[in-house]
């Protein structure tokens, strides 16, 4: 156990030992050290605590601290330990204790704190001094399941933070403070982005027209990227009959993901959870030859997942998952290159997102201990499992290898990025399959007249709209690089009489395909700034006497506070880089 | 009833004869004219006839036309007719006696032709010999339910074709033969454009990259066209609860249509089977002000309609329909200009395919007996009706009133055209709707304040990109306009030194966003240009040693038959010049 994380579990009994001064007759649960700092779940009975009480109990933590209370450490025997919960009406320890003793422990560690004893396997602080100084404060209020089931008591859960030092708690309050301004939630209604609608229901959200152009404009630039790889567009239904999943293996893998379709008039279809069994089919439409390999289809459709209806929400979690999927069929002499291939448009198209680099790579195999949980033969997988190993290491990509975490299929290369805020994203993946090509006998005639199974590589690079919509809304707090922003230029006019000014010049920038908008109400120019600063709009263009002679333009560029006199050819030409650019 | 029809059914008549005379125990049961001639259902009892028969009976047809026999009419007492109906077993007459009978018939009228003797309304010609010689022909033999009723009897039916002149019979033949070879199911395999699969399931297309180009030529050139009329793109899922189309109407309008979706967690959606509803969400997400209006969404999605399964089939008839749809929210005194737009739309849609101008227009309006099969005020209908009227004539468009063919929500235009074999096509359509933004409570706020309701437009320029792609396979025979020709250029080596200059020449026209294609098979230039020619490829470049020094391209269009030498870069401008001209 690390520092940190014994401080935080201390913390925990130092909030259970400022509760128990303080309302006696609480039965405590269970208090674990978590991510963040630590959180104790207690049984209040009909008593309410608000957030005002966790002030008086958070000055009460500190008096201990500065007691400097020794956490003891003591044994017992379990059925002594059992028969004492018994006689304090402790349930939750005492079922706690039932299940170790179940389990075969006969022998338990307590700990002791002032009046405060917790079964407990430690480790401690040595005392509740070393507990450093303003590192840690009480944080929340929240409800929460005895054993997080919900046919249990709810219990109230008083979640503590806690870092090494006064200043990283500080640097946390911050980014959580700026975590929240930017949740994609919240940024998303107000710069009307996409929405949801009682009568179509949640999961399922609607793209409203500004959300519409960030993602076409995501779209055509993947779709560009995979076009110079040689990648094809293909488009399949929703839709399929039963027997395709039953034959890819779907069917049983994601039987509870499943959507079934029926009609009045008795037709029988699932949606589809997946892309590539569909693609397998277009594949699997003509006579390849050898020659014709590789073959490289992609595809940007909504594939439908029955995710628990508790846990959809915002564009994290939906049913409609609108996935930019590909899948490659090729020989297995051309598999190492076309790996290679994709990891370089993964590297391409995160770099200009400025998050290669802050990544991590996972050689995700299978769990050797469960094969059943997989299609396809071992020695393929083995084979699998060495080529991404090889490309790892020509590569330098350092890939760590990750048990379990393979695909129902085969073994993958995850790429895992970090944020501007600093939290994890696991979206882009290549993933090698021998066995989907077999289960729907894809083959090719090679050069010696045989028939083949083509190897099929699975990829995603920016994987659903919706979810990559969530992270570049929070990774860029709203604040769109130039090539995605939904109105690239607001046009401000300064008076009336600049109006007509300002609309041809809305309809110049129009004809060179930017994305211009209009304020010409009659408001202060102040005013239409600070409006347009808030739609966090890159360039805004004042429209006064001067600028309506048509050669010069008054820009003032987002994150900047001064406006600078350009000339408006020179405006256009940068604004074309920047976007070409992607930066 | 017309000329030819007369000649058509006297023909259904001779027919019949011409079989008696050669198969004395069958029974008859109805032969009546069609579109393109006529037929005649039999009872062959268990005899089988075949297409070589047919030669047979058309020459005593030709026989009995020149015996110039006379058609004579009679009329008998009903009950009298069925008694000779049931002496001789007559069964099918029988029972048509009967429903006359029913409907309180008294007298019928009978019509002798040699020794056939025929329940018939009549007229039919004099005598036989006015019948034009070589302006008939039989066609095929199919089978038919008596009654078009599957619990019934299957009778043979004997289908010939028949026109005013034997010139106009030739024409029908030729145009039929072509459109054999056109049928979109045949070219769409031919040329690699769409695919089934049935583990996927009929009714259920699948892209190929071919068609998935064709389908992307077609979306961007369509959204570019709307984008300048002021349409946005939107993007909805295909999922929805069953209230919305409470909501709207459609769950009870369309119930057998739709499809229903359920999960093993307890799930309950249905199937979008329009795209209106969806929208009507994303206007009412925020709130709108008169100078907001108008809006106007577009979008590229799938809908679903449970057609019954025995009757999907190509392109034509599809289960997944992908549509491009349109919606204009704006206020009343908008509302003739923006019809006026959406006419536009369509008119220079049309008129690059070569179809403006031949074409009609209904203004499609309810059936006034059966107000119930809508939704809406009536008097709201009567304004729709009449701002319609309005706009067809200040735009010259001269609709036709045609009554019973409204939509759910109001009536419409709807515009007709002909596709290049003379089909009926009917597409686009601008359909205006009160009843809408009513039910699902969409508003804006009025320059005095007050709430009013939003008029809604529906329109469709393409419709389904199945239907239309279907159409426009036929209409061009395959032969596609070089803005949506999956390959615009084949270019085809001589000898294998001129493979490199070839790998060249296609990266630069793939660079100028072009769609080359290579051929540098080791085989004659003759069969690579047979080929190119068979995939009907609009231009075909032949490289050999001029070519490749790399000023000049030997050039060979689609439908001539020289190859002409022409300047590289004027060759390139040339093709840009026709891809944006759309022609």
């Amino acid at each position: 156990m690390e520092n940190l994380e014994i401080q935080r579990h201390s913390l925990a009994h130092i909030l259970a030992l400022a509760l128990l001064r303080t309302y006696p007759e609480i039965k405590f649960a269970i208090g674990p050290d978590v991510d963040n700092g630590f959180y104790y779940d207690i049984d209040f009975a009909d008593k309410k605590i608000s957030d005002a009480d966790l002030v008086e109990i958070e000055k009460k933590m500190k008096h201990i601290i500065k007691q400097n209370l020794k956490f003891v450490r003591s044994e017992k025997d379990i059925d002594q330990a059992i028969k004492e919960a018994q006689e304090s009406n402790d349930v939750y320890k005492l079922e706690i204790l039932e299940d170790l003793k179940k389990e075969g422990e006969s022998q338990v560690s307590f700990y002791q704190l002032g009046e405060f004893s917790d079964l407990c396997r430690g480790p401690h602080l040595e005392s509740t001094g070393k507990v450093k100084v303003g590192s840690f404060k009480l944080d929340k209020i929240a409800g929460a399941y005895w054993r997080g089931d919900e046919k249990n008591k709810m219990l109230t859960r008083i979640y503590g933070l806690a870092f090494s030092s006064p200043e990283d708690l500080k640097d946390y309050l911050e980014i959580a403070e700026e975590a929240k301004k930017r949740d994609h939630r919240k940024l998303g209604k107000e710069l009307d982005l996409f929405c949801f609608s009682d009568l179509v229901g949640p999961g399922l959200p609607l793209f409203t027209p500004k959300g519409m152009i960030i993602i076409d404009a995501l779209r055509s630039h993947i779709e560009k990227v995979c076009r110079r790889y040689g990648f094809e567009k293909v488009m399949t239904p929703h839709l399929a009959k039963i027997s395709l999943y039953e034959t890819s293996g779907h069917a049983k893998k994601f039987s509870e993901e499943l959507f079934h379709v029926s009609s009045e008039k008795g037709h029988d279809f699932v949606i589809k959870p997946v892309q590539c069994p569909h693609q397998t089919q277009i594949y699997a439409s003509r006579a390849r030859s050898y020659r014709d390999l590789p073959i490289k289809y992609m595809e940007s459709e909504k594939q439908y997942r029955a995710e628990k209806s508790g846990e959809v929400g915002g564009l994290s979690r939906v049913y409609a998952i609108t996935v930019e999927d590909g899948h490659t069929f090729c020989r297995l002499d051309q598999t190492k290159e076309e790996i290679k291939s994709l990891v370089n448009i993964i590297k391409d198209f995160y770099s200009a997102l400025g998050l290669w680099g802050k990544h991590w790579v996972s050689l995700s195999v299978r769990d050797y201990s469960s094969p059943d949980k997989y299609i396809g033969d071992p020695k393929d997988w083995d084979i699998c499992e060495s080529i991404l190993e090889d490309v790892s290491n020509e590569m330098g990509l350092g890939a760590k290898r990750i048990e379990g975490e393979a695909a129902l299929y085969g073994p993958k290369l995850d790429f895992m990025f970090r944020d501007s805020l600093g939290k994890e994203i696991q979206i882009p993946t290549v993933q090698l399959d021998f066995a989907t090509p077999k289960r729907f006998n894809l083959v090719y005639k090679d050069r010696d007249g045989s028939e083949k199974n083509p190897v099929m590589i699975h990829r995603a690079i920016l994987g659903s709209y919706e979810r990559f919509l969530a992270l570049i809304i929070e990774h860029y707090g709203g604040a769109f690089p130039l090539w995605m922003a939904p109105v690239q230029v607001k046009i401000i006019s300064v008076a009336e009489k600049h109006i007509e000014y300002c609309q041809k010049l809305k309809q110049e920038f129009l004809d060179l395909d930017l994305r211009p908008d209009l304020d010409i109400e009659n408001e202060t120019v102040a005013n239409k700034i600070r409006k347009a600063v808030s739609e966090k709009v890159p360039y805004i263009i004042v429209v006064g006497d001067k600028e309506s002679k048509g050669k010069i333009l008054a820009v003032r560029k987002r994150g900047e506070q001064k406006i600078e006199e350009i000339k408006k050819n020179d405006f256009i030409e940068a604004l074309k880089r920047e976007i070409d650019d992607k930066k």
